[in-house]
């Protein structure tokens, strides 16, 4: 797994312009996760400057997790601008399969962008496939191993990206190739919007990396940081705390004695 | 006090689904504070998925922290769903007596929805009785043991709630029965959103307990936190972060040990 | 520099009212900044309330982070009843020249309203005099002390504002005297919302000084804080912690021995 220590020198190198259209919980902590790792976050939304910013940005970050109208609006158009941009994005289903409204606009915005990745948890994912009633608030009812590996495969099959489907293993798939990730803490159950660092993290990767390569490399350069954290942390406010430190001194030494991450199919 | 150990073991495992409409600075904080403590927070008010949410959670945290117009449609539509879905609700009325928009806002609320529980300070809940100019900003100009207690009573039965008055002693009341908590530390005033995050609190424990006992125990655990946070770190930043790891921590051996709740009426 | 630490002082004794009108990403550390220095915050950009609340503030501060057409409106608004009731204003026109809606915003402000102070960095500042393409995101592109000097001059006489250019130098002019201030750490770009936190600090102090002065006792105090937070903790987590407790902590013996401040002109 050496190339994911590569990858994480090279996005330090670059330190990318990540432009995060995201929801009010996570504002905060999604840019400083990305400052902590080495990348540039900026946070917009207003449909006026939405091409200008996009124009700068490095890679395309749509999380739904609260919605209203005008912000659809403004994901709708962002998916677009980065479509005709060709600029990676990556989009966070937050809820999907809690409400309607948020399984309708997670397919919308498939629809209607050139998505690189989805990263959602198990309920998430499969309610982008029709299942409904998975998903309890923003967390998912349900996880099975060997479900959650064929779900990426499906969710990446039929909407032509690269799925993640994070859990107690996390699952990545372009619809032929997966791979397994077995690194993180459930600590990370405990802090708000974890999920959706992960997912910010894969955006800064998708500016120096193809999608299968970045979501992997996001993934586990993250969930290591996490296991780090939590060995010297065991509480989630000052586990939350490390993580920041963590993401910042992370480097390969570090995720190749670490990385737990396996291709299983095919 | 031995109840509200194990009130606080039944929320552990419900791990109740607390659904916020809340204010922007708050939002991460709040849901943190909800995770730490073992609940399940959603932070959603999209007009159109209000009915989809509030249909899966056990209880409604409405803080009308920041304003604006569609927020407050979104506020007035929640209590009302939740009244038809007889869900337990629980108000903050953050800076009424501030502006008239709050105090007015509050007062609409408490009209339209069938609140459970309302949690201010002072000058907040003197606002809701039409006592004018006690509020500054977000904070009470004025505080007084015997004027507090008799506020509460007075609030809880002008608008048929149990009302918490929180401040250096906090009463809680059903308009007969009044308890005082003595329990917390002046450094919650030096961190932003911690009266939030009681409110966040006590709707949690309205999952497990009526209203009453809810508020009672809410507050008590909190505040019990705080102190715990306080004894390891005397300095805002890091008491804000040990807050999390004591609300995490906490349990019915810590409460037995600290709690000071008396019923002070009848 | 002693009479920073008195300032200080004044601002604790008054523990001003600080109304903010700003970005989704900063909201609660800015709240935490406000309060740990020992202001009273206050976020809010209700149109219907901001007569209101501007009445009982101290100071406004006016942040464009993430605009959206009411946000605009409500600054612009907000600024014109500030003038009316002759509260002192300090701009951050954040990510200035990455777009021309911030460019644009932040021009209409300072013709709208009666700006004590404006703080940005190199790129932001320099967009408002016309330069476009210094800003990326919210990063400015390019830094040049002697360069930085100059602007803090041209802003101030162009729009007869104070004019704090921050940087690894911190230029603060009326136009005719410039202050230099060397202290701060890089850490600080690490963190999000630490300008945004500098510029509301600066408001506080705007209730207890005249603006150049405020504007130097604000940025020396928090960059001084910040060494001190640096020197217990490298890493950025863990140094946004001990930030607040610092901005607590701080007083005229620290600042005394650390201020590197000087006139650099005339």
């Amino acid at each position: 797994m050496e190339w994911i220590g590569r990858a994480l020198e090279k996005l330090r190198e670059k330190k990318p312009l990540v432009h995060n259209i995201t929801n009010y919980v996570v504002m905060n902590t999604t840019a400083n996760a990305l400052l902590a790792i080495g990348a540039s976050p900026v946070i917009a939304h207003a449909i006026e400057e939405l091409e200008d910013m996009i124009a700068l940005a490095d890679a395309l970050v749509i999380n739904i997790g609260t919605l209203d109208e005008h912000k659809i609006y403004s994901m709708l158009k962002a998916v677009e601008i980065a479509k005709n941009l060709k600029k990676p994005v990556i989009l966070d289903p937050v809820g999907a399969g809690a409400t309607k409204l948020r399984t309708k606009t997670s397919l919308m915005l498939l629809e209607v962008g050139d998505i690189s990745v989805v990263r959602g948890n198990f309920g998430e994912m499969a309610a982008l496939l029709g299942e409904q009633g998975k998903t309890r608030g923003v967390d998912s009812l349900t996880y099975d191993k060997e479900a959650a590996k064929d779900l990426a495969k499906a969710v990446a099959k039929e909407f032509g990206v690269i799925a993640a489907v994070t859990g107690a293993i996390d699952y990545v798939s372009d619809g032929r190739r997966t791979y397994a990730i077995e690194n993180g803490t459930p600590m990370l159950g405990r802090v708000t919007g974890t999920g959706c660092m992960t997912t910010a993290i894969i955006g800064a990767f998708l500016a120096v990396e193809e999608p299968l390569k970045a979501s992997v490399a996001g993934l586990t350069t993250f969930e290591i940081a996490a296991e780090k954290a939590f060995e010297e942390s065991p509480y989630p406010g000052s586990f939350h705390v490390k993580l920041y430190d963590w993401l910042y001194r992370i480097d390969g030494e570090v995720i190749k004695e670490r990385a737990k991450v396996r291709e299983v199919e095919p």
